[in-house]
């Protein structure tokens, strides 16, 4: 069986679908958890690792965000705006579901030659440029990533029963 | 200025020396911050987000690990043995640096082409098999920011003053 050359799509929306997949079997666990233990689901969503780090619903929100910011850009379509709305465990699961439909609509032809697509973020005030690729590896994954682990790390640390392999996602 | 397109090279050695460095810049500002406050260091390097999580030590010494094990598996050569003695921060950063310094070496030519390479990891008891491309996408990469998030989490955690922008590098 042979496996074809890397590609931008390769190397994003299968990641993306896969840990937005796993993110969301890791929230069942935690609202189990919770309702369990007679936790206020609250207390998880908006607990932080430090006093001026982002709460567990803003990590799943920016992880979302990047894999979906990821995907419009280097297909070069427009980015669907979701607003930071969710409250609930329920909310998120449906923010990553709508996130993941749209991320698996990209086709391998929508994304594939994005390596030196001119990408331009708007951050606060702030405008960062890249090339398609360097935005994918150096940017997108390891921010995407950076946020997935924080989630998963927030309710680790409170006791929610999850493991590497939740992270990882069975295989 | 063309990019050229994406490959199995620069979807990992270029994002393994960025974040290794970045790590040995966050081990500074943890080592000072722990002689600033008259901290053991030793309560930082063992430091662990749940009793039944790895240390920060170990997360380092795995990340490390991981750059490596993919850097030279996907080359084809063989895995330099690191031992896990590491004690102090500058015995962390030695570690980095060492697996940088190997990481580096490691040529496109060597690498570029082993998408479909038959990867075999042996974890214990329980072996895996992948093909090159996938090992890198759904393995290497999510499991390398895995531990490096978590060895930034534990020291952000406990107080060290680091900001996402140290995770992710001056760019």
């Amino acid at each position: 069986m042979a496996i074809l050359s890397l590609s931008m799509y390769q190397a994003s929306i299968p990641a993306f679908v896969q840990m937005l997949n796993n993110l969301s079997a890791i929230l069942d666990k935690a609202e189990a958890y919770a309702g369990n233990r007679k936790i206020d689901p609250e207390v998880l969503l908006n607990y932080r690792l430090a006093p001026d780090m982002l709460p567990f619903v803003r990590q799943i929100q920016i992880a979302a965000d990047l894999a979906k910011g990821a995907a419009a850009r280097l297909a070069d379509v427009e980015v669907p705006k979701h607003d930071d709305t969710e409250k609930t465990f329920a909310d998120l699961k449906a923010r990553i579901a709508k996130t993941a439909t749209f991320v698996e609509a990209i086709q391998p032809s929508d994304i594939d030659g994005s390596e030196g697509r001119e990408i331009t973020l708007t951050l606060g005030e702030h405008t960062m440029s890249f090339k398609g690729q360097p935005y994918l590896v150096h940017f997108v994954l390891p921010n995407f990533y950076f946020h997935c682990t924080t989630a998963y790390d927030i309710i680790r640390h409170n006791g929610v029963e999850v493991g590497k392999r939740d992270f990882m996602g069975a295989s």
